[in-house]
């Protein structure tokens, strides 16, 4: 298969940046803090939207972002992509015609999930009576992932301000990316799953962040059947979670998890002694 | 002073629901989730936007919204807001001219802050070179209003999956909302002083979230010299907070915080020991 050209000019961008801070004694201490930094995407040519990010993996991040928004559908349609951090935009060039963009960007949706807040409707009409497969997992392999996913979110230690988010398969975490918009985190491991045309059947996703509609959607998207999360449900989220068939476990620390749907498809194998 | 009318039609959403899920020992158990609903924003019967939101004061929300993207300026030019939860949808009637609408729409921003994520191109130009009146802040007075918010945040300490903000004055809670997106629940705070022409001045804002650029953009735009978070904040949060002249203190719980910006500003009249 043919992948796109990335292109990259201007240096790589900082992850995190050293601030001096007066802690409740008015001493001063030096702390991290998380970079944040616009990234104007442009589809060919036509400026499509403005992402604030840490920025760690751009070109994933605006591909996932075009394709989870139905502006992309293929990626071998993908020419290239060009990031410049000088001028803080990504442009992305296309083979596919793009024509009919104005219509998809006329309604959108703020939701109330963390970071990118639009979804264009025709997200929503293309979901409709949409199933993820159905798989069975086992209580032990979610502790496998938690355990393996400790090791990861070296931007959330050091800074905070950042949520992360990671594909894991078995006992491997895939991928994992950290972002001050966790919409943008969900997007940037989208992106790499679709260029590698990776199927999302025998994979878990993870978030620390809360299950809002739209994360559930975007899960959805990427066909994951089972979604992990440090956070919390909303009802829209549990709802969505439910009408896709996504096994939606949340408050997973350590050995505690609390599962939200799809409990039947968990085998209980070491009742949380692990 | 003229207020708007304000219709509601259908019954007052729930704010949580009850739900069973299953814990890691598979046994079941009753949680609350945090309710999610959209609410489809029409100004002068033109579709702006659609927020997902808990829904505690739609009116405020919808107005706070419309005012910090700047789509509203004058409170009095506002005719009547009618929410009506049965076609989730809230119609801002002004007898002011809103046809420049479409100008305005044109360039968004979808930021990293939780919740609504589109920042409109307009709002930026307004605030370059402004700045927050300066005052000054007793450490005492922050631990005031630490304390006295303590009382708060009902939704979250049932459910979780929501945010908190508040707008403090002195060792006063003048108003707290919480939402399943943090900008909703800011853009209800603005929206309510913006109705009542309160000055932001003499105020502390409080918020549970992250302090991304948006947020600190909102907190400007209310007049807030001083922002409380119990989160972290970002590198743009942080240069927009210096910008524009906002004491910052984040990771701000119990007795302790941390001062970003203006420290200058502050008192410490207890060092920790209060």
């Amino acid at each position: 298969m043919t992948k796109p050209n990335i292109i990259k000019t201007g240096a790589n961008p900082f992850q995190t940046l050293e601030v001096e801070v007066f802690d409740e004694y008015g001493e001063k201490l030096t702390k991290q803090i998380a970079c944040e930094r616009p990234l104007t995407v442009m589809l060919n040519w036509k400026e499509i939207v403005t992402l604030m990010t840490l920025g760690s993996r751009p070109e994933a991040l605006v591909l996932g972002y075009l394709k989870n928004q139905s502006f992309l559908s293929d990626p071998e349609a993908i020419d290239s992509v060009i990031i410049d951090w000088e001028t803080h935009s990504a442009a992305v060039i296309t083979k596919e015609d793009t024509s009919e963009l104005d219509e998809a960007l006329k309604k959108k949706t703020v939701t109330s999930g963390c970071g990118q807040g639009t979804m264009y409707g025709n997200v929503m009409k293309q979901l409709d009576n949409y199933q993820v497969p159905q798989t069975e997992i086992k209580q032990s392999q979610i502790y496998t992932a938690l355990e393996a996913l400790t090791h990861y979110n070296d931007t959330y230690k050091k800074a905070g301000a950042v949520h992360g988010c990671a594909v894991c398969k078995d006992d491997q975490v895939l991928s994992f990316v950290e972002d001050v918009g966790r919409h943008n985190a969900v997007d940037t491991l989208a992106g790499e799953m679709w260029l590698n045309k990776e199927s999302g059947e025998d994979k878990i996703f993870y978030t620390t962040g809360r299950l809002t509609s739209e994360m559930v959607i975007k899960v959805a998207q990427m066909g994951i059947p089972v979604l992990l999360s440090r956070s919390g449900v909303t009802q829209m989220g549990l709802d969505l979670a439910q009408k896709f068939g996504i096994t939606t476990i949340a408050r997973a620390k350590g050995l505690r998890f609390q599962v939200f749907t799809g409990a039947d498809k968990i085998e209980f194998d070491v009742k949380g002694n692990a």
